[in-house]
């Protein structure tokens, strides 16, 4: 059937029948408590023409008891999230933090809504209150807005920045689309790659990594939409799969069915819980905290909520 | 195939092959400009029971062209929200406008968007503006919230309100499923009827109408999303047409194909714009000023933005 | 000098001369760590003309270090304030909870902020998550709106709400005016007396108290503001003092001259910090937090936070 | 008496004392309907000396009946910010919109809230609407947040996006402190110099000015706090004078007064409406009408606030 979209590396479909090293992309899953991790390495060219994706390392935590208002699915989360930040960020360094996507549309907004909770110190300098000096790392995080709001390219804002600050590495947040529903908020992907033109809702048109802003750039993403079109898309393959249809013959009838489908009605539609607010403002809780725990390891475990205001 | 889910008396499913005095159910559809008007009404029993709902009126005014960032569609749809409460609200008395929904879920939260722009006079008395003194229809407007999130079943507040103000008339706002995506943001039912059990996105359990609050309820509703089953269940008609597939044959599979794929994946899931929330914004907007319009009739067409904050 | 406005009854001129079992006033005062408590009790008629309130028990927690992004104070004041509601409110049976001011209006709304982290489980019943069932209290919540926004007096929408649900006491929470800055976001008022008309940022018309509601009130409260007129006030004193000038012989003069500057510049002005909207945020989820623990003695530390969204 | 804290050049106590051709400062006056228009001009550098402002044009545009729910005064203030704009402005070229201060402080909020109704075009290019091409003026608006959030300075922040963008010029809008409480919400300040470090409610460390930019900018400010120690000062003022003291002979004691009220009591706190928060969003709405009319003048009157979202 046609290419899905989706953000998410783990679910490329070339994943599913190509790994190993030969085809130049590694594969491995644990659990982790609550928290399924699984690592796509790519490791050469072969891999990154493959997936479609930069060569590097993609982190998938999945999580999917944590829409479930418990205490220790969230825990397990936040504690894989830092481990994870942590291997992918110098240990020493001015960090800038960027909050992808527009604040004003919910199912885009998870970038600015977890850099309203970094703790940024970067400006404190003679006025870090007492007790924290000599235990804050240099952070700064900035959202700078989608090109569809302000008229500027989001990635020339960054780069602006990038050469007033010069930080050691970015960290760039972003609102993904996935293939499955159940991914929506419950799913973290982070990728030492950066981020490609392209990808996330937001749809940004440059890329944000090493080459573009010149400096390692760690790429945070969370699904929160599935194209309305993928989900008549799987409703057609069940009903193909059931009826004994042989999708691999009739896969361009298919194809052809589900563009119209989308011309005649869905469009830019997404599917999305119908409690997306909030859902959205809990995982972005939940990725700042783990980014605050990687970046400021010096705090106590009781200091980093109440700095995070 | 099995019942869709639509709060609309114009998608219903029987409305298409039964209407007619006999069936006790009569349509009728005009143009106005960029609006599409279309009446059902339910005149006895029988078009209750076809159609499932009240005995009533139920308008729809249509207009795709909203979304367009265009002057002409949205004059043209306030201009009708006017005529229509007019005709279904009593000419003078108090009127209690109230907002379902929940403020804080974008695809719930028309009612209270609504209620922060209707223009309340109730309280003004003697520090009414000297300009405006003896121009002012009393209105008052609440959002009383959800079940969910205060604790306390809506109409319950609401019937208090009602027993203290005694309106000659109760305004009712919701969001609304529907069965098509292109209704969403675009459509505005009103019903003399009030508001059902179950019905909105909310699922109000008790019924808002003469019945249960003793004066007429006007019940005005937007559609804000279409439940992602619904458009499974579009992709596999479509499918099951396209291939020459006998749907009346073979409903009961076609249906648990559905139901198996609302199971596995889609379980909660609505199907929204991207952009809804600055779209709910806007639609809010219009049904408040075809609501001040209607009921400030001796107000000047520049005063009323103005008053409406 | 004239009257100051103040809703703190630990403020009233009154108290710093007249106390004792004679006058009918008690008052008394503890250090718990950063808060110091004072209890100002009105035991008859005699201490009720004397400060002008009701017959009762006035908690006030004052926490100056609160605004110091520590964590000790609001652990210290959460305390408290657990301590004090459970002493209050009936250990068994429905509570409600209602916020009051508007929400639009950032120094008056403590109400619907402390409201929208309140625990409320009263609608549960069978939903009520398995790991919790039998340790709920019952618990509603609602933010009634204010007079000027919904043309419908608050007391009348809480009184509806009381006949329906008929809990064993309600809690009022308010954003109250102080004589000092310091208390501005700093300082709870705890009091079982219900709230007077006229009290409140809000300035309710009405009463709610167990006369009007017919169940006791327990009345919480924060200053958020400090009428600018109040400021002019001191300064006057200051200056008349340090002049030598005989205060008690010149009052009126003085008095007049503050309502010169109140009628030429200060109007409706208040004082208040700069970073309201953050103090208000974190002072909110304090109270909410000590309402929590207060009602849900079952819920185990951990999980509150978590329950309050 | 000790400096008094404004950001009006219009409040400059020198002004009051000091103009002409040969003090370097010209001074205009002129009724525009409910708009009363002052135009400051500073010459030389005898004149920037003598106000403690750098030489340029300060027009200040007061509307005392703004707060007064009418229409006309908002009119004749969007059409005296057109012309003074337009004036101000080169007349092709691109333009970039900073909007200065802090989203979540109401009192800062100023600038955000100005941008967030910016049209913003420069983006369109292909993708403007057919009925709008070769009507718009290239346009992007900017919120960079300020450095307390950020970590990052603000004027950096601009510094990068005016390389990137070469705008023929930049509007700065920021909120600022006044000396009268009448000029809170009521008074627009537009100067032609740019924004001086220090100025306004978030205390930029660097300038914003053709300087540090390369490009001509316009300030565009409207008072939104009179800071509490001002207050003091005019009652100490006030009474000193009705006295019969003479204020120039104890200057120094009525100063050390003012330090103390400060002092013990108001440290930073600020005098403001109570109901900010919606003035606030109301002089928004006629900065940003005024600013989208003097950018798009060729569109039409009733495109204009549609487009503003």
């Amino acid at each position: 059937m046609s290419r899905i979209r989706t953000d998410l590396a783990l679910e490329s479909s070339a994943l599913q029948n190509v790994t190993g090293e030969i085809a130049g992309i590694l594969m491995r899953q644990q659990q982790f408590g609550e928290v399924m991790e699984t690592v796509v390495e790519i490791i050469n060219e072969r891999g990154a023409k493959a997936l479609g994706r930069s060569i590097g390392r993609y982190v998938t935590l999945a999580c999917a008891a944590l829409s479930a208002d418990e205490l220790e699915p969230r825990d397990a989360l936040v504690s894989r999230l830092r481990q994870t930040i942590t291997s992918m960020v110098p240990g020493c360094g001015d960090v800038l933090v960027i909050g992808l996507g527009n604040r004003k549309i919910t199912a885009d907004s998870l970038g600015p809504k977890v850099i309203d909770r970094v703790i940024v110190t970067r400006h404190m300098g003679e006025q870090t209150p007492p007790g924290l000096k000599g235990r804050l790392r240099s952070v700064s995080a900035v959202a700078p807005g989608v090109l569809g709001v302000t008229g500027v390219e989001t990635a020339e804002v960054v780069r602006g920045i990038v050469e007033h600050i010069k930080p050691c590495a970015v960290i760039a947040i972003d609102a993904l689309a996935a293939r499955e529903t159940q991914r929506i908020c419950t799913t973290v992907q982070i990728a030492d790659t950066g981020i490609d033109p392209g990808s996330g809702i937001g749809n940004h048109r440059m890329a944000l990594n090493r080459e573009t802003l010149g400096v390692p750039v760690v790429a945070l993403g969370v699904p929160m939409v599935v194209y309305a079109a993928t989900i008549a898309r799987d409703a057609l393959s069940l009903l193909a799969g059931d009826l004994g249809f042989d999708c691999d013959k009739h896969a361009q009838a298919l194809d052809a069915l589900v563009q119209r489908v989308v011309d005649e009605q869905l469009g830019d539609m997404v599917v999305t819980p119908r409690e997306v607010d909030e859902r959205v403002a809990n995982i972005a809780e939940a990725v700042a905290l783990g980014i605050n725990k990687a970046l400021q390891p010096d705090l106590h475990e009781d200091e980093i909520p109440l700095l995070m205001h």
